[in-house]
């Protein structure tokens, strides 16, 4: 059995792709640990998915994911991906229950995965105070000071919802300028509970059995402080998981994969790479969407140019 | 007063825009004739927005037109570009009331519109037999014979429509095969009222008052013949018109704006097009919004770079 496409990821952009290859009649296997990844934990409503002013998460990956069931020619597995290889005119794509899938062509749509800080204490009180989703862990710290590292959108958003239940929310930004969106930054400067620390450079997680202070260096007046905070969310960006494909296309700087932006193929033919795993710069749920759509069209044609389908 | 960033267009493309500019707190004029061009004119419902299985253009367009008016920071005006000229670091749209308006950036995305077959009968006939939009027209043609020309995907949705109310619809086709996707071809396959002739060279459409009659070569026996019907749908694709902004953009053989496919950045600098005005293969409503995201935050990146804004 070889199917006309596979698509690797569940995100708005794997899901999209899905759509347009049901549509299009692909004999597809989409593969996903999970649908919505990042988007379905998300602890603050989505605004700027076009159409709905403001949807939760959850929502809007139940609203992609019930389109994409509507496709019949679409099968969907739930797996990890653990590598993609081409042999001759078909790819292979193992997976981590060591499953293997043939496929005239394939989508990447892996997006990224949460980065960590690295420093000492993060490890050891994961779960105990140190957590990298919200939406999972916020209602645990009702009352509590809690620390976001990251000045960029994200922190922002995991401030705005930490404010439903915490007592003060404490966002470190190593720069000396916050990157977030002016309309989070209004958002944020209106809320009482939240207060930014920019020049901070995050040492050091301490506790005993749960977290009790976070230790940061003042990269402006070079001294060492302390918060009293029991809880510390890190949303200091993403970073792809690349590795799985590295040996059929070429990676940037930040490992991510370039591909042609007129059609999103990489350099091996027949494999395309969309949404945030991509060297597009901007990463937004309706630009990953919108490559699906791109992405899965360029595969018919190629399918069709070699006569493959 | 100068504008941060003006839009031309008010699809789901300048739409999208708007959006992604109002969050972006620029002062954007966006200018449209109307909201939704075609698809708020579509006969059929649109299937492939993602998360939506199924809704007709003008609610897709509602909801799109309903969040762009939360954004308090983007003024709409409904008129008609008629040229996008440069006078050093400033943009002058200039509006066919005779307006002027000055900004920092420009998004392009005016679409595309209809194209005409250029035959004896087509003029003479426009609003008594020849039509361009089912939605319009197609309750008039109940029980009456009628031909679409254009065997792509708005051909088979124009039949689809008019199997609600016409007789007998015939789709004339010029090549040997249609274009349209496979579930289109699916739908119209199941549907007995409608008729696909390929290998046809529409000439002309004759009458007294109304159309009567329809005449074509059939390029495969090489003979004359003709159709009776009193409906002619005409759906042979789009063309843009691009004349507006051409002293400023490169275009390709089909008057598609020229972009550079990662920041949709024309030649000119802080000038960009998106959705179907572009250079870009496939024509999509969700290809149009991901790319009024993407051009929206790289004409940020512009004003931020240039210290314009």
């Amino acid at each position: 059995m070889i199917y006309d496409l596979i698509i690797i990821g569940g995100g708005p952009g794997g899901i999209t792709s899905g759509i347009y290859a049901g549509r299009q009649g692909l004999k597809t296997l989409l593969i996903t640990k999970d649908f919505g990844g990042q988007i379905a934990k998300k602890g603050i409503n989505i605004e700027n998915w076009p159409g709905n002013k403001s949807i939760s998460g959850q929502q809007l990956i139940k609203n992609f994911v019930d389109h994409l069931k509507e496709q019949k020619e679409v099968e969907i597995k739930f797996s990890s991906v653990v590598k993609v290889e081409k042999d001759n005119k078909n790819f292979i794509v193992l997976t981590s229950d060591n499953k293997k899938f043939k496929s005239l062509s394939v989508i990447i749509a892996i997006g990224t995965e949460l980065k960590h800080l690295n420093i000492l204490g993060e490890e050891k009180f994961k779960g105990r105070g140190v957590s990298y989703c919200s939406i999972c862990d916020g209602p645990l710290f009702k009352n509590k000071n809690v620390a976001v590292i990251g000045g960029g959108n994200s922190g922002f958003e995991t401030s705005l919802f930490l404010s439903k239940y915490a007592k003060k929310i404490y966002i470190l930004e190593y720069f000396s300028n916050v990157n977030a969106d002016k309309k989070n930054q209004e958002l944020v400067k209106k809320n009482k509970k939240i207060k930014i620390i920019t020049n901070a450079k995050v040492k050091e997680i301490k506790g005993n059995n749960f977290v009790e202070e976070l230790v940061y260096d003042d990269l402006k007046d070079k001294k060492t402080k302390r918060l009293k905070i029991e809880g510390v969310f890190i949303q200091i960006g993403c970073e792809p998981k690349t590795s799985i494909v590295e040996s059929l296309v070429d990676l940037n700087e930040k490992k991510e994969i370039e591909v042609n932006h007129f059609n999103l193929q990489t350099k091996t033919p027949g494999l395309f790479a969309i949404g945030d795993v991509n060297s597009g710069k901007y990463k937004q749920i309706v630009i990953a969407a919108g490559e699906g759509a791109k992405a899965t069209l360029f595969a018919c044609q190629y399918l069709k140019e070699n006569k493959l389908s």
